[in-house]
């Protein structure tokens, strides 16, 4: 297979990407000039290298930034609320949750969700690592559960309200979800029963 | 103009319907018996006068259930809790927090919302119905604006309050708003931070 | 069950109509004035009698431009050019020909197309009434289908070449269809490979 | 930066691709193992040195398959017919025709297409290559201007076209455009009426 075919195989593969945009990709790389090239080249190669996953959340970070035992800066930071541990599916959704600047405490990244009818929902998601990580840190208090209001996300939710049944009975530790309600945007004619209970329920 | 073309003129009136559509409707139409099109041209014209204006909630209602003064059979329900006022902006939104269940009081129709930047603002909805509905109705202590979370609801919620600001003062009435919040179907990685900022908030 | 709801079931029953828009609409009519229901109403009422079906071309036209045998004007029209009989599928199929003022001959509503698959062809067609025009109607010289560039449409060109075969044969009618090319707005990069052979065989 | 965002930020400036999408691309990096990600790497590295540009066509092709002067196989492909030269906007157009196994000609891609007002036509695309070509190849009897069926493709059309006046007229090259009519898909009752005469004038 020519080069143009064998690299628009590997674009295809990206997540969203089809074969014609993939294809695209390729057609653009080739109208770029070769220091771009190269500098794009070595961050690929490099990205691993220089990006970690923080052995206590499970983030990726900055290798640069890493503390003792290759702790992300947030992990490591004493002046965040050590108190509540946030449990999220994946980096983008921790990143919506930073950008929104409302929790300060710690997070968990699980690695995915549970699909409904998965059969070894402990397999889909970093199950033994969050409960190993609520048996050792007695400092947390509030274990928030930050997925989305999706069939998965919910399910998610509740196979570690399951999972984690004795272990936050025995260290009294508190377990929350997200508040729903209307989300920015929404129009009251288009929501759903669901939505506009809780989004009656927390009227404020 | 041709009867075809007549008809398709006021079906291109009706919301959300462009030259085509309406065309559409009117070939519909043709292909339909007598009987229908004289059941459909007669529910048009009675309409009006089976469905009346409540004179409390200023919804639409059907005439049949009219309790004395012109009133509406929720308005007229002793059961309802009279404390809670809500208001909406029109009577679909009012169909979608009754199919909820949940909210147990009364209403009142806006019949319409203010958008940002309009000078007359109390022209665009019934502003001062709403204030002599707070005055005399001595049972209301909470006033509930059930708004769209868009500019526009948020807006008409702001002219409210401001508008409402003596009266609920003086009768000691309690403002709210929906809560906000992850709306069901939301994905965390796509949540603006506001709605992020307000499911935290209100976690359960 | 109340009129609004009534009237509403009959708009969901309109072509790409669900049940949501369907009460706008309802809400949207108590809003007009009477006048304008008044003339909805009778309009409904009027159509079926105020607009025939050609006995030539089966479309619907204005009765009152009716010439003798409840013939349409087009069909009436010793002006056009009475060897081209062209077939379409539905009104406004027709009404898209006539706008582009290229068609200088007749016309022939099948009311409908044949569904792949479909067992019964014939009955979901005018066939009987396109066979007998092609043997009454020695003027004839082309016939021209006139289908969508779609699976149903292709599939019902080919059932009507089919049941005329003997006939065109027999009275050296030319059966002719649309030509295949990019249609105003197609990109070249995503055309398929059939409209591509045609573009470039009509190459002009 | 970090290079998650370093990297991010190349990702943004692919066709069609927002910083979301950019992001999750490098998370997805991430997840992929260390072979995978040095082929990746390797081949942006090695695209320039693998892919050329035709010295006569201006495509992209497999350096490997290059014939003498930097030729692609199919300018170098005796049995393609030196008489029909297609000109296409881009590589991803000439991959489109190629796969219609339609056009046995030789190509010439023009690297862009003209805006409408662009001042400088001349600059936007190949266009003295183009001409050079015309006046340099004898063999050339005719000039198929493939360009998409958008205001941008017929302007780019008609500047070629005035370009070339002189050349094609001294030389006898019959200049040619891509016929329109109903594209696969293409409903008759939402076709324009350009579309429709096109359709009616090249039907067969």
């Amino acid at each position: 297979m020519d080069p143009i075919s064998r690299l628009a195989e590997y674009f295809r593969d990206f997540p969203g990407i089809g074969p014609r945009q993939a294809k695209r990709f390729v057609y653009y790389l080739l109208t770029r000039n070769a220091g771009t090239l190269d500098e794009i080249s070595r961050l690929i190669l490099e990205i691993k290298k220089q990006v970690h996953i923080c052995s206590r959340c499970f983030r990726f970070f900055n290798a640069q930034n890493a503390a003792v035992g290759n702790v992300c800066p947030i992990c490591a930071d004493k002046d965040r609320d050590q108190s509540i541990l946030m449990v999220v599916s994946k980096d983008a959704d921790f990143e919506a949750i930073e950008k929104a600047h409302v929790h300060h405490g710690l997070y968990f990244i699980l690695g995915g969700t549970v699909p409904i009818l998965e059969k070894n929902p402990e397999q889909r998601i970093r199950s033994r690592e969050l409960m190993n990580r609520l048996s050792d840190d007695v400092s947390i208090k509030e274990l928030v559960l930050s997925l989305s209001a999706t069939p998965d996300g919910e399910h998610t939710a509740d196979v570690i309200r399951s999972l984690a049944k004795d272990i936050v009975a025995e260290r009294s530790i508190r377990v929350t979800v997200l508040g729903r309600g209307l989300s920015t945007g929404s129009e009251l004619e288009y929501a759903d029963s669901d939505t506009i209970k809780s989004a009656f329920n927390n009227r404020i």
